[in-house]
């Protein structure tokens, strides 16, 4: 057709798109139900059991905040109808804003569309601003971080994961008069790692850096009010910038960064994925300030997720089957091998009614493939007992490699 | 506090951040009543009428759209729950991707969460992927495209715009082995203007170069079904992707590219804004499913659109006041300073509960300040002969120079 079609096949044939990347599974997680899904494949309908969900919590199904979206749906529609700055700013992103900057006790928050754009939007403009800014950032950091330092031009340098004195090495080396920013996850993404906040914080106070700390699996979760794992530690102070999510513990969609009013000032002016974007719809926006509100107050989903983190934790140990960390509610199976990994997952849904998804590059390094599970707050412990027999039944099968080692996992950075 | 603040400050002292950027006009659009909308100002509440929103045929608080909204989100809760490839798939999705598909006459589609990162995300890949590509870009082109232009990497070429004549010279002064690459949009966003489609499609067919069509202001508003500007002069086939939106004509948020199967795979397996992001909540897609099922068959909202904007275009011609384009049912009114376009839109909300929102740059450049208004398929032929009253009103009162010349328009490059 032409000359463009032909040299994109040609540069597409050796291996460009990996073929797992190519299909979804389709379901629909049934309100008041979940982890109870629907699953569609192959033309046929069963009923299935979600283990992968970011909605931990449940919240996405929780009866105030459905009740508070169908209220602002009813009232304002379904779309905001245009950008933040030209007609799209309902009263529930105002007052969604300033839940947000009270949770993390910040002087103000912004709302993005997802937690993509709160990344790439807020630190392409807060690393690329100050001239000469430095940016040190932990080198298992999610891709929406990568790419708002690519975007911002900012030089970064990178410290091994979760590696404090690697990362105070490289600030020591750095010309104190420099402005420096430090950017990690509070727990991380694929391993469900814990990061060493207290020491980074103290690492941050004595260069005089600016912390950018990215909690999107923690808020909701951990801390008072579920304020994130900092505020858990008493240090959210310690942290120029929050980031969060309203897609993943929040039960909604959207990403949001919480901080001092001149920082969200500027990225309210500056970030052109902010300011080119059509706003959240204001039913999502209710719904979102239901959750952060229903959380605050609420201990009941954070005390469910504790316990089933545990016990599933516990039980897998008992069986050896190796996973990542134990450090918060995500439990990644490790596999280490693509193909075995979409076969477990692939059993597990076939014989179990169980949806795990196995995770592949670029989500995860070729060779650190996992089942990435989530027990959350809906599910029973009964349901946990069978989910980690299930495993066990396909580790024999299929003579996976079983754990060794105090944490039952084989691999040694997360 | 730390150095990264002390050289924040000094770099923002400059005039970083425009001050029209950080207060934004809090209304809520009326479900029902809209173009009617309540509006906080200052603790107080009054009733407005919104000339400004993207919402240009009142989808948002179409009862079909509420309706089918509603219905997802008691069935399938708030969120999706995960990004499309890990757990956050609804029905809904795949649903939509065909409809859009088939609305644009192409083998598939991809959604996005918004507009911008469809952009942003899309051409990365199309225009980063193959070895060597020369992208060919209008200059008027949206912040989301040059964005996505520069994430890619590609070589780009910037012709004026809509000048064929320079297009052409630009491409053909091109290695004709490289893989070319058009893009531009149907109808510009600020300016209202549109591209001489037939002419671009005649270059690219004999230069063997791929189009990228963005129809954001388009789709559902022209051609028949709503499939855009290309589809009504019979060549949308001409254009190998079709980037579109559902939070303009649709009235709910995101959004997509429709194209051949390869390249939408690639995107789908490569473009991390798409692969790293929660999926749209299965309500918003289901509502946007409604949207565009029921304007494919329904004409009476482009009916009223296009009366409208003639209507409009007609009366400030009249009145000689001064507007960028009458091509579309964009119409901006060019004032050219941006205190006196503030002041004008100032004037407009305090004495006639007309919302139109000032645009100053970024989204125009300095000296091209308009107010953008949008007389939308809500609008009652009454209440546009109101707004433009008001217009002459004001235009007389503060002297604002009257237009000359046939278009009505002061400017030449719109």
């Amino acid at each position: 057709m032409n000359h463009y079609l032909e040299h994109f096949s040609r540069n597409m044939g050796e291996g460009g798109v990996p073929e797992a990347k190519r299909e979804f599974l389709e379901i629909g997680r049934l309100a008041g139900k979940f982890p109870a899904a629907r699953s569609l494949r192959d033309g046929v309908t069963s009923e299935i059991s979600v283990w992968c969900s970011n909605d931990y919590l449940g919240m996405g199904q929780h009866p105030l905040v459905l009740a508070a979206t169908r209220e602002a749906l009813d009232e304002y529609g379904a779309g905001s109808g245009g950008s933040r700055n030209i007609g799209g700013t309902n009263h529930y992103h105002v007052l969604l804003e300033k839940e947000l900057a009270d949770l993390h006790g910040k002087a103000d928050a912004l709302l993005f569309t997802s937690g993509y754009t709160a990344n790439d939007g807020a630190l392409t403009v807060l690393a690329g601003r100050p001239e000469n800014c430095v940016v040190f950032s932990d080198e298992m950091n999610h891709a929406s971080i990568i790419d708002g330092l690519r975007h911002s031009g900012a030089e970064k340098r990178i410290f091994r994961h979760n590696d404090t004195a690697h990362l105070e090495e490289l600030i020591s080396a750095t010309d104190p008069d420099r402005p420096k920013m430090i950017v990690m996850e509070s727990v991380y993404s694929m391993g469900g790692d814990v990061a060493p906040l207290a020491e980074i914080a103290r690492i941050a106070r004595e260069h005089g850096a600016m912390t950018f700390l990215d909690e999107v699996h923690a808020v909701g979760m951990y801390g008072p009010e579920g304020a994130g794992i900092a505020a858990g530690l008493g240090i959210a102070d310690e942290f120029t910038v929050i980031m969060g999510t309203l897609a993943k513990g929040f039960g909604t969609t959207g990403g949001y960064i919480a901080g001092p009013a001149e920082l969200v000032d500027a990225v309210r002016g500056l970030s052109r994925p902010f300011i080119f974007t059509t706003a959240l719809p204001p039913a999502v926006a209710a719904g979102a300030l239901a959750a952060v509100r229903h959380l605050r107050t609420s201990e009941e989903e954070r005390d469910r997720l504790r316990e089933n983190a545990r016990l599933t934790h516990r039980l897998l140990r008992e069986h050896g089957i190796p996973f990542v960390s134990d450090g918060s509610h995500i439990v990644s199976i490790f596999v280490g091998d693509d193909a075995l990994a979409r076969r477990i997952s692939a059993l597990l849904l076939a014989r179990h009614g169980i949806y795990v998804q196995a995770i592949n590059a670029p989500s995860v390094r070729v060779g650190q493939e996992i089942l990435r599970s989530a027990p959350g707050a809906v599910h029973e412990s009964a349901e946990v007992e069978g989910f980690v027999a299930a495993l066990d039944g396909i580790w024999r099968e299929l003579g996976v490699t079983r754990a060794q080692g105090p944490h039952g996992s084989p691999v040694t950075d997360g």
